[in-house]
């Protein structure tokens, strides 16, 4: 895509930025979702917050999954040196589903309690299923042949990156399936999720060496 | 600008700081057009947000068009390697531009079965028309002579960009003419045209030299 | 405030994209306040929106007003190399005004043509008055015995910009007295100046040695 | 995490470049919580405008607030040279608490004169509580055995700012038995504790050695 070889190394750079500044904005905008009750009896505000439950739920859910999200994409590129027009594609379709993601969070918010909740719910996980494709295809057009990957990445990093990854989309389709089910259990499930990627065992052991 | 050589030349380091953060934004801001619709009855909600389809292709149309327009700007950028006022005026034009499209993008989506429709469909196409020129003057002042060219730029690189970029106006111009006519379709126009411009003929081959 | 030399000298660039992050933000919000008029009869549509004209230009205003803040910002920074604490404090009370503007702005555009208009046309005023007083006080304190400039920069730039910003807290005082009696006039006189402060001279002559 | 040892000492600064975005992003929108009276009677308008005292007293103790929360996660990560996940997953958390302000904010000044406003400021309080948490473990976990911090750093650096982090949680506390008894009194406590933490005593005198 340019043709000067040495600004091509670290033209990742504003890639990064730019997919930094969407999380950042698409996880900061979940607040505006949670609207402040308005015109409540005396006595009757408590009742009130404790209504709102599923948008704090909502919010709390979509911004560890993002925040998640996020690291992992800040990982990748730790390991990508390079970019090409098919990289930013892909970068460009999972921004798209994190652009998105405040519409479901709060459509899924609204409607948790409603006959058809399993219609928000059902837009909620296949917008994170679409996120997970898109990482998937990123990483593999990146990693293949280390088409994009720095020079002093090694490749058993490469292959145990390819291995995780393969298992996001399918815990997505679970996700979908029970989804149709059980509204409240989908962002349950959605949450340690993120939990379980957050905070790997060595947690409690104390660092990685 | 500035009268010390040393810094000004990567002087545009802030401009596209800047410039991605409103680019980010104003595309990560679109989502809050979408409007979850409220107290709908039990066995309507399929129905309700089906009705929401404008909203959705407006969201994807012009997510789509201003990354795009930021894929353009990152490229332009990383063969400028000066700044100077007249430039900083023309990123701001753009700048501009790309902050004011969520409204015409709500606009057109809330009226587009609407008999007025062709009125947020000309507002549209005269966003993205004045952006087209913005870029194109950018470019033109940037380039004339070298003015703020890098060294290691080769002339053929720019004369394949301005040349490009002399076909955005006209394309828009088109649109413009067709939005007197049709609003889905100028949407869908604009939709094909960010599909045309993100996707060249080597995503099918296999990686450009 | 931190005892390591060597980071000290570029420990702006933090304090700089913190600023162009709250800028940018800033700017593009301006936009969410223009809202897209409702139910509209078949046939009334343009007249709905050239009933938003004030809208239309408070957004430009402001805009540029922001615009032109940015580049004096980002002007300074490049001769600011060090920060103190009072520089982070007297920058937080710039940021803290910019982050308002989008309240007077939509504020102003809604009483444009209402008997109190007075009232909003004297908080914008007051906004950017403010705004004005701090730059002076945060470059006074930069460069007095140039407390954090860098070594190569020239004590003839640094008189330069000392006297052009003694004129901005005088000119919004004149802002201040005028909006006292036109609310559309101190809109256009904004706007007027944010143009004369964008495009000095030199853009008629060519460009800058 | 990553295999590759000299990116890694870095490798904060995509993670500051983040938290810089949330930060930025949170602060900037809190105004979109001051609405614009709407319909106002000839005369009124006055009247309307300050009555909204509360949100601008609410505007600006969040603003301040979240000012010196950035101010000190900026200190400590020109300290912390390393990240490891628990550091991401505490950073995470954190950023959580800051971009979950505005609701609390607004909803503390619509509830400032209601018999139930000490539900709002509870909630307020205990934001700001849990993000002292989460900074002083944040500092703890990076700060222990100099784990995460840069090798050119002085223990007594590290040993003043653990006794200073220290205070935070138990200020809140005491804000937030406060806030049981008065909401407006709490608000200005916070404000009052921003400008402390903003405005040390070398302010006075001229400038720390």
């Amino acid at each position: 895509m340019s043709p000067r070889t040495p600004e091509v190394l670290n033209e990742t750079n504003r890639v990064e930025a730019f997919s930094d500044g969407v999380f950042a904005i698409a996880i900061t905008l979940l607040i505006l979702e949670i609207k402040v009750p308005h015109e409540i009896e005396p006595g009757a505000l408590r009742a009130a917050v404790l209504h709102l439950w599923p948008s704090f739920l909502a919010f709390a859910t979509s911004f560890f999954t993002i925040g998640v999200m996020w690291m992992n994409h800040h990982r990748l590129f730790t390991l990508i040196g390079t970019t090409d027009q098919r990289l930013l594609v892909l970068n460009g379709l999972l921004l798209f589903g994190i652009s998105f993601v405040p519409f479901p969070t709060a459509f899924l918010a609204e409607y948790i309690r409603h006959p058809d909740g399993w219609i928000p719910a059902v837009i909620y996980n296949t917008t994170f299923l679409f996120m997970a494709i898109w990482f998937n295809l990123l990483w593999r057009h990146a990693s293949k042949n280390r088409r994009l990957i720095e020079d002093d990445v090694e490749d058993e990093s490469l292959a145990a990156i390819t291995k995780q990854y393969r298992f996001g989309p399918v815990m997505y389709v679970i996700f979908l399936v029970a989804a149709s089910f059980h509204p409240i259990l989908t962002m349950l499930a959605h949450l340690a999720a993120a939990i379980f990627f957050a905070v790997p065992p060595r947690w409690f052991t104390n660092r990685s060496a």
